[in-house]
């Protein structure tokens, strides 16, 4: 994440890895603070055994877009609705790479934060039959949710 | 996608795709139009072999979410710019995702398309080392392909 | 509705059904997240003798499209403002839908809720004396609710 | 519709309503310069037999909402993109009615005309099995034509 | 004004109004709930006496557009912010009028409201040799104001 | 007009105000190139003898809000859509003005230029019974044209 | 700053300016209320030995682009979000100046205004070692503050 | 400039650079596809002797953002309307820079592309008598233009 405040809002995409026994680190790197080091950490990830990189910021969130611009890994990008102009500014800034540097964009805040860590496990999952398992088991899970709040209501 | 017009888009995301060596189907299917072959799309597509889906649609872009509620392998967005309102309708149809069902949004139009040819390609990569080393090669000849623009201009 | 957390909103489109007499069924069914049970409602929905469907999504709001997808029914949308983006998502992906699957939309929030169950009422009204006396009577009441406050403001 | 010019767009709602075998009017009635033969126009029309008004409109589109105001006839909104700003100033016209004053919002221009028409069937079908028989078939032949569209560009 | 709950906004435009010396009458008057009341008021307005009409609405806010369709009196709109999408619904309703029915629309919300009385006087101040005296006194003490409020600033 | 090239746009509205017989000059001044020219214009305005100043401006429109600082004559401000935002910009530029100092703001474009015009006739109808003879008979025709065009499209 | 309720953003302007060592004056000088005092600070800003000049307003903010039209020392625009409209009009009020007469804009709210005083650090630098030597040394506590942060997140 | 294509918006920064005597170099390089000559470029600049840097943009433009990165002198952004969002993708991409790393955003396009040029004489002249004249001399020149404008068009 770009920022420290950033936190509050990514700590679901952790938890939502953890879910799927995924380990992960979680960095403070500025794209436009600490440049080398967000080009450093990009270029060397898929050598150091990363599998999926997902970079959150606001404003104008250009963390993903240059994380993406030095490694070929899959990077997510989650857009914080930190600045007056309430997530558009994040959310276009993330979304609209140039042909070539895909940056994949989840929605705006912690909806996107936790679908973060979901589609990263999604990603692992095209060779991972554990983590495979766990998605569709949490699919069952999250729609038998779904299903309680129904049978909740109706008894309302 | 989910609307033949659409074509003259994605061919950029076929064309992407072929230059990875990747396999593909394109097929026209549309969540609004014929919901139950979406369905079934989506719902067998691990079964039959399938790692990653592209879905592209316009407007109140649903396509793409439609897909994601019946997989759990990883669906990328393409929003197409095919209503007056520009896009705008397509990119935050596709990308405003609740928690729990991601989709990877690509930017507007052929961008976009283009992009999401490239990061399957990077999905597959994170277990083929043949699709790694192309993606790193492309990535190369992309540079090239600037570093020759930038002579270029500064020759003129 | 799509989510539990709607019915804060959604529980004036009840209210206005139960003003007109008009019984309803009030669920909680996602598009993405019970997909199987989106298309087995709305599919079935004419045949348990349904007349309208009131579908009330936020972010990207598909639960309307979906709905309309797989009925012939009028389906009245309903956009909540639940993610950073104001509605503004919501509205565009309820609104925006492709030719040949019309749904109806409302205005965002608590308005399009209770318009909602106005509009369902003006529906059936199109073949129910009862309730277009009673739309009668109800414009005639709203309409005297603000002279009445029109009186207040001038006494004021 | 609130112009000439929007015969155009609006034709399609024509011919839509025209496939179901609906009859129809087609008026140039404005809201804004000729205000009083839109309100009798709107508050005659459930005494004049009509079952369903279709209000086009662009710019600060008032009609639908003008129309809906001096009727409990079910009113359909179609935002027309006539002025520079896109169809967003059409859009938000027509759907952001208040509390007790629906319009059912179709989308912007072309699509939303030809919704317009396809819903007041819907509408109509409530209470007409004979309607309702033709938007089954109509249903049908749509997902047949995308199928259609499919086999073409698999075959491509 | 077209809910009673826009007094707390507008009564900054009876103020401005007053410091000028100007009789006004303050109406709750919707063009959605009581256009007859609303058609009458407009189209007999200028007979009556009045000079100007100051029309406020939120949401799809046609209220300014419908006193203007009646009269040929000066009418101004102000936008109010009262529904999820921030004011940018009623601005655009208010502003977009077609040509051959302007409405003079003011800024958002409580500086609209402001704003209108003020321009109100301006109109009348065209013929009104006492209003334009109190209008060049308030630009000036207008202006004494900002000077106070730059030497506070600098002396802190 | 802040530029020659608003001409095309601005000539509607020295249309409207000939068929009003109402006098007036058209300049080309620019609030940012000619700002004292801009400011001059507009102090000495109502000294020699102007009524109404209309101002339009594209892009950050600042004109018509320069105009208004420095004199007590009515301002109308027409938006003109020559950037690449599409008239946004000098719309929410020209509208937004800050309570104290209204500009009178017109739809954008060449709606908003013919609405200008009409406005400043409705401002000195104010106070001419001539000039509110002509808005009436105007107002007449501009209905006529309507069911003109009513007639002919039920015709057709 | 055009308002005096725009000194609780302007600070951070004024404590970035501090922190290089460059003594600055803070003024309330409004476009719209004092266009007298506006045109005069700007005209002698050079001849007063000014190097830079930061303006920030809210709305219709025309502040920036006033004083650019009387000087040609660099002019840096600070939307302030004051009004319904979130910033999205100050800031296209700020930005989009016609060729001829740059505002350099910076983001909306506070971090603009602390970019504000930065960027005319930069400005200066261009011209002066020691504020160079500052910026440098700025920009590497900056990044240290993140690699602190990066740590304490790891940490925890 | 971060595309061959944007060559076309761009020759107006150098042209307005050169009618003010400045040499510069234009070069294509992209923050995302050659983002290591990128940072080269950028944290070379100041000791290659450059005083400013003019980076355009368009879509995810981040490469003003990047610039600003890894340098102190100043940068300023131009952004390129070459996405379907018509540039505001571009312009908040630009705008709203996290506090700390400041970018001067010129307007969208051309616009923005020769005001560049002319901001970035601007700073020089800071601390340049001869460039200072030139640009005195510009200002009266393009005011003079305007005021030829204005005669022309009452001549018309």
């Amino acid at each position: 994440m770009g920022s420290k405040s950033d936190l509050e809002v990514m700590k679901d995409a952790g938890e939502a890895l953890s879910e799927f026994g995924i380990e992960y680190e979680m960095r403070v790197i500025s794209a436009h603070r600490t440049p080398e080091i967000a080009h450093e950490y990009s270029s060397t990830a898929k050598a150091r055994g990363l599998k999926v990189i997902i970079a959150a910021a606001g404003g104008a969130a250009h963390l993903a877009g240059v994380m993406a611009a030095s490694t070929t890994l899959p990077v997510l990008g989650v857009p914080i609705a930190s600045s007056p102009l309430g997530g558009f500014d994040a959310l276009l800034s993330t979304a609209q790479m140039p042909p070539g540097v895909p940056v994949a964009t989840m929605s705006v805040g912690s909806w996107g934060a936790r679908n973060a860590g979901i589609f990263a496990a999604m990603i692992l999952a095209t060779n991972d039959m554990e983590i495979a398992g766990k998605l569709a088991e949490f699919k069952l899970k999250q729609a038998e949710k779904i299903v309680q709040h129904d049978k909740e209501i109706q008894g309302s």
